[in-house]
């Protein structure tokens, strides 16, 4: 089959593969709408998991079942299914701990386009198939769909981490993809004013459209002093990360409440350490707790978000701004990714078969 | 001062009372927005907390800061304050340990037209006002603003007992001002279908602006079969209950998946037993768990809500149906909640001074 | 194979049947340690779960693995695993949700000797061996580790609901096997008073010491007034139910503070409902939560119990009171699970092959 | 009266002052048992907290009431009271938002020998009597009850921050008192193995008395490699941090498993940022929860702990290896916790009057 895969670090191509086999557990499918990831860009041209030789890429996308293994219950051929990024091993260790996300070690219910091949090819293998994909609900649009791989269960989930409550003032740090989507996702959690901080216009618009109560632009300044002059000196009851760095963390600690929580849902992909100020931490004793961790993935998280969807709560579709038709457009909507032209949030590639 | 007041079980009237004394924590108001509430009713027509003679009724309204106690800080005459339904004594035991609405005994927290004179009269003491009261926001109108004291934190109570989830099915049941409160509630924790229980044309009317995915009226027959058949007999995540009486328990239990919770905020007011069937709860083993708790009061709680009414999340002056002013109109304020007519869901009573 | 079986309700005896096949995440043991259950009585006498017929009874143990599937990967023949009373599926959609016990419906997590052939035969078929065994540690007997299949998880999940806090007051309702080990788990979670509800001599020992603080038996009076007048009048922060029936709710609510917290993990074999006391379940609105749930099933539970008894935290082995050799002798030893006599807490019987 | 003082940065001496003037809500004591503190030596010698000019020493200890004001209602002057080391304001917003460790402020329950005169003086202020004394149970001795004050809360908010569960693998770093009291709490939330990381031998027998099953000594080697080792590699469910610098945290992280957590409750002194190591921590998403906090101070807190001691299950006493009797000796008690000889725990000076 055709795929396209990552060829080494900072290197791309179309490569031929064998159809991946399918276990008595697994699924086969084919891609019906994909969409290329920040992290895949972070793989390819950062090297951020290390070195993989034609690897395939992609994690994100909604595809259609043709073939399931002899013990799948709840699938068949011909089944439209959504197919979240993060796909556990259910009976590990770590998932009868509630970390179905780090099965069998950290992050390891990570498994396309990181330690097994990816969804950009004509064919895709699914781990356990009871266990990890969802049907596509009536209604919902597969490109849609899609930004449920993993958009919305990471920003949502940096909103879990954070754990806002009714009436919480909250900062969400970054707004691309999936800092939009924690705004939303704190709108959803009862947040009260929503600091957004960030700087692109149509990803300004968003924001403001999913919720955002204020707009927080460095430009204008110290993002820290924004928000302490806002909110009279006392700062927000719970800060989101969904962009920045180490450092991020120095605002993040310093704009918070004693009692405060930080979600973090950004993938650090460089230095040693996270920066924690002591002083600002209450000299260890401040109960500002920090909180980072990769969304969860598997059927029931897919069959929730897409009610969410389909009950109107919320529209991911207003992440999409660029739409390609055709298995062979993957490339030209990741080399978007790569470029980041200043109107891109979200390309998708829709795939007719 | 004139006041309107519970003279014995099933008498009100008014009387003349002496103006309360300010200690050295509290605060004297006089009443600028005021609410009658149904438990006014259970109060006074069904004896429901025992019988009461000439004491002030009322527990929801907006009022002005005429006197403090030499040890408030934060509240001055002038100041415009929400008054909170509940007045917890903050440094009590229950609220220690996270129960302020129990202070000093089961539901000792609530103090106003049960164990001291409520808001019905031309002054109001509010026990320990820097951690009771809060001030009115900007842009909040006092008679929206009145449904803060008990009608939103009521609702969102319930919510936060079922602790709701992201995607969650939700059944509400009971969709007067508190049940719509819940539905509004659930939407903003991150539910996907709510079903709302309730027949009055005007409340189904709200429930659908708060955000209610489906109606279930019980005048179409059974309410369990109709939530079961719409949810292809797996039942809800979380019931609300916020309507109903000891039997309603039997169905909720019914209607819930194990590993689900009920939020109660009803007020039970007859019958020896809640109604919790065996076999449904999984003959003891089904972690349905079963939750009922008096809503939180005080300062912070008034100041998150408001913050929630400031930033639009909620508008709960769609509670409104009926508006009077001047102080002597709490009495048909009241009698319009004891007769319940079909168009009512909330009177309120401005007063001007 | 030979096996001890449910013939129909109230009818016992032995049978042969066909050695059971291993599917390709299985195991198939021979039984080294077997301990009959109160359930297993529940089930044969009186019907619990419905009529049975030829189905293998038991399910606590201790086995060696004979055969694995091929997709087994941390166990192999040889090994000498615990076998849980609860061996959940793990992909399904409320494992998912964090109640693997209850995995494709209410209980159903509980297979053997419920829906599938239990333990009592000269072969025992496990469903995912990987994600349901756990390998016996050095220096744990196989008859103490068969107390964790059942009794142990079973008890400190009634601690586990109950919430129990440091210094928290706990009533322990019922000190047969599994109210012991609630006993010993109420320790273990930083109970303070330990109030042990029993009578017989064997079990009061016991109690005491695994670290109950006061005894109180029924034939000395009420419970509740006990409880009452030893907390001078406050009544406890949590109960933990392991006997009785429908009615011990009413006593365990009314000896209950608000925001206090009934752990149920009795199960419940007669009557329509359970008795929630109205007036002093604070009309609706008293905080006192309660809950009720099977024990958590599976590997990790098991691993995590099983390092408790190597540790020496805690010692099951003190519940065994009847010990017999042979396969044979499970029948004699579920007899006395029937019958009761005086001394009894818990009969274990070794295999040897 | 005469008060042992901080007479500024790196000076202690006796002085006069004034008797506290007691308020409507306040209490005035006099000390009976007082120990001194690492905190006082943190605020003496090293100005951990700024300047301070004539500011009475000390903040754990046991006294007698001489005065209460007219609103207390639970204490009347002869009482026996343990006195906590944080005395929150109850109303504040931070104590009704579940953080009365940060009433008014980070770190604002902290008043005793921080913002208002300790302890070390002949007379006690207490600010909110009801609210934040305790009496002293019958059979407690009150030089043990002096642990109490900050000792046993603090060891046990680590393990309270870190949430221990049945059969955790835990770290304990650091075992002077407050690490040794964390030892005995790991003990008392079910922890299997609790690796304690010290060498002083008196501490390490006390801390093999309160259950560590493992001693880590840092001269054997790196602590982290150490714990990896005894783990067979896979590393703790939880690290309670009670000793050490920032630099600990990078060794915490590192031996903690994926959705672990670590509970700091150790006074970070000195440096700019705490290291969290970034790639250990999963980049940014390995769920390895990040927590620190104050000990909660207050009357339930300590009536609760006090009922641990009472019924058996601490006994704090073992701390004690100096004692001294008269006021005037708390100066050669506080030097001896600035010099630590080897063979030290804690000193207690009673006070007869």
């Amino acid at each position: 089959m055709k795929a396209f895969a990552m060829l080494g670090i900072g290197k791309t191509g179309w490569i031929e593969k064998e159809r991946p086999a399918c276990g008595p557990l697994d699924a086969i499918l084919r891609p019906i709408a994909l969409a290329p990831c920040t992290s895949d860009v972070h793989t390819v041209w950062e090297g951020a998991v290390g070195d993989r030789y034609n690897l395939i890429l992609g994690h994100e996308g909604v595809g259609e079942v043709m073939e399931v293994g002899p013990l799948v219950k709840d699938f068949k051929p011909g089944d439209i299914v959504i197919i979240p990024a993060i796909t556990p091993d259910w009976n590990s260790l770590e998932a009868q701990a509630g970390f179905s996300m780090h099965s069998h070690g950290m992050l390891g219910g990570w498994k396309f386009s990181n330690i097994k091949d990816g969804l950009f090819g004509e064919f895709i293998h699914v781990n356990d198939a009871d266990g990890n994909l969802a049907l596509l609900p009536e209604g919902v649009a597969p490109e849609t769909a899609a930004m449920l791989s993993d958009m919305v269960p990471t920003g949502f989930h940096g909103v879990e981490l954070a754990d806002i409550q009714f009436g919480d003032k909250v900062c969400v740090i970054g707004i691309g993809p999936v800092g939009l989507m924690a705004v939303r996702g704190a709108v959803l959690r009862g947040a009260s004013d929503i600091f957004a901080v960030g700087s692109r216009p149509n990803c300004v618009a968003i924001a403001k459209e999913y919720g955002a109560s204020d707009i927080i632009n460095y430009k204008d300044g110290s993002i820290l002093e924004q928000v302490m002059a806002k909110t009279g000196g006392h700062g927000v009851d719970r800060v989101v990360i969904a962009g920045g760095d180490n450092d991020t963390f120095d605002e993040a600690i310093k704009m918070l409440k004693p009692g405060g929580v930080i979600g973090n849902v950004n993938y650090l992909g460089a230095g040693d350490y996270v920066k924690i100020p002591r002083v600002e931490w209450g000299v260890g004793m401040g109960h500002k707790t920090i909180r980072g961790g990769l969304m969860s993935g598997g059927r029931l998280r897919m069959e929730k978000l897409a009610a969410l969807v389909q009950t109107g709560r919320i529209d991911p579709s207003k992440l999409i701004t660029h739409r390609f038709e055709g298995l062979d457009k993957v490339e030209e909507a990741l080399m978007l990714m790569k470029d980041k032209p200043k109107d891109l949030i979200k390309p998708v590639v829709t795939v007719k078969w």
